[in-house]
């Protein structure tokens, strides 16, 4: 890989950097929630040794179309991925990733997803969730008189699931301990932006950018999505 | 689907849109410039009866991981989909979307999605590309002659596979009769709604614009990158 020659070095030695990644997949989860923040690190992993669980209930293929009623039984457009491991046989992860999707509106479509989260947290280096995904890692408990944020159009649907949670309506992105929660869908490109800029430096979060040609949000409180949905 | 209720109408009837979509997939291509567009899309099937194609050389899953010395044999780092269809089941589609990707440096690992682009390209209503998608669209012959423009980082070595495009440097996407081409990896996101604010009608891209909280660029000569980048 020759682009490795121009590549900036992390601001901690690699080997103490976070390189095991996870990332939650359920049908109906919104694609974008994963392939934001998985683009990115596809690309650092260019130049970083990272590795990648793909983690889901069973190792049947997992597609972005929300099943049954939730979705547009007149349209037939989805993708579909595989999972490398089940939430049973997962290895450990150093930061796993949440997405969410209208997927997660069925509880039981997202029960082992949820009872995932609130097993492997206490081992985690970082949680790192987009959009209603933040409704997920509340419902496990994780978020419990944390500050958090999440989709602004599925506001009132996503924390009425857990009031304990200090949830925080006009936020791009929130950081609260080791939990990052980001607003709606391509908020996810920003918060994994700022998150790689803490734990690999803002060199490499700057050079990864600039590869994806994405002109960032750097403002954790930039939010023009929480006025259009009328929120505080 | 209760969220149908407030969806504007297209400005055409939908029975004139295009509903058929094909995405073409190879061996690292780059996550983003298919999940961009193609989640802007997904959320858009909520509300109108699109199809879906995932067309690759084979039915075998195909990894976003870029093939042997083209990656970082260091990371395990990918995510693998499933094609619907080959290059020769392929349904007629109305709309193709080409990708870019670290994989279409080895000529081998696209020749067959090149030549499906060029037989396919006469039947279509649109072609869109991404990043380096565009130099795999002008191998098949169909830019000829045409305005176009690609990833600027990877400019030079994509602009010289075909000097018969007029290659335009400064450009997040450029339109050529029913040819939407884009710069790297995100301007696909900027391409897909301004191909929806065309073909279905402004309000519609401004509902899934702002369904996915993605602040657009919607002035095709906005680009950062080209000057980063060094082109004029």
């Amino acid at each position: 890989m020759s682009a490795q020659v121009d590549f900036p070095s992390p601001t901690r030695p690699i080997s103490e950097t976070p390189l095991r990644y996870g990332v939650i997949i359920y049908p109906g989860y919104q694609a974008l929630d994963i392939f934001g923040p998985l683009d990115a690190l596809n690309t650092l992993s260019l130049y970083f040794p990272l590795q990648l669980s793909v983690i889901a209930q069973t190792l049947d293929p997992v597609s972005t179309k929300p099943p049954g009623s939730l979705g547009n039984l007149a349209a037939d457009f989805g993708q579909t991925i595989i999972p490398t491991h089940t939430f049973d046989t997962a290895p450990p992860v150093d930061v796993l990733i949440v997405p969410g999707g209208i997927g997660n509106r069925d509880p039981k479509n997202v029960e082992a997803a949820i009872a995932y989260v609130a097993k492997v947290y206490p081992t985690l280096q970082y949680l790192v969730t987009v959009c209603t995904g933040s409704g997920m890692a509340a419902e496990a408990g994780v978020l419990d008189g944390r500050r958090a944020t999440t989709n602004k159009r599925a506001w009132a649907r996503t924390t009425q699931l857990r009031p304990q949670v200090h949830w925080e309506a006009h936020a791009r992105w929130v950081v609260d301990g080791n939990i990052w929660t980001s607003s709606g869908v391509s908020a996810g490109l920003d918060v994994i932006f700022a998150f790689m800029g803490e734990v690999y430096g803002e060199e490499v979060a700057t050079a990864i950018a600039n590869f994806l040609e994405y002109e960032r949000h750097m403002d954790a409180s930039w939010d023009p999505y929480a006025g259009l949905y009328g929120l505080a």
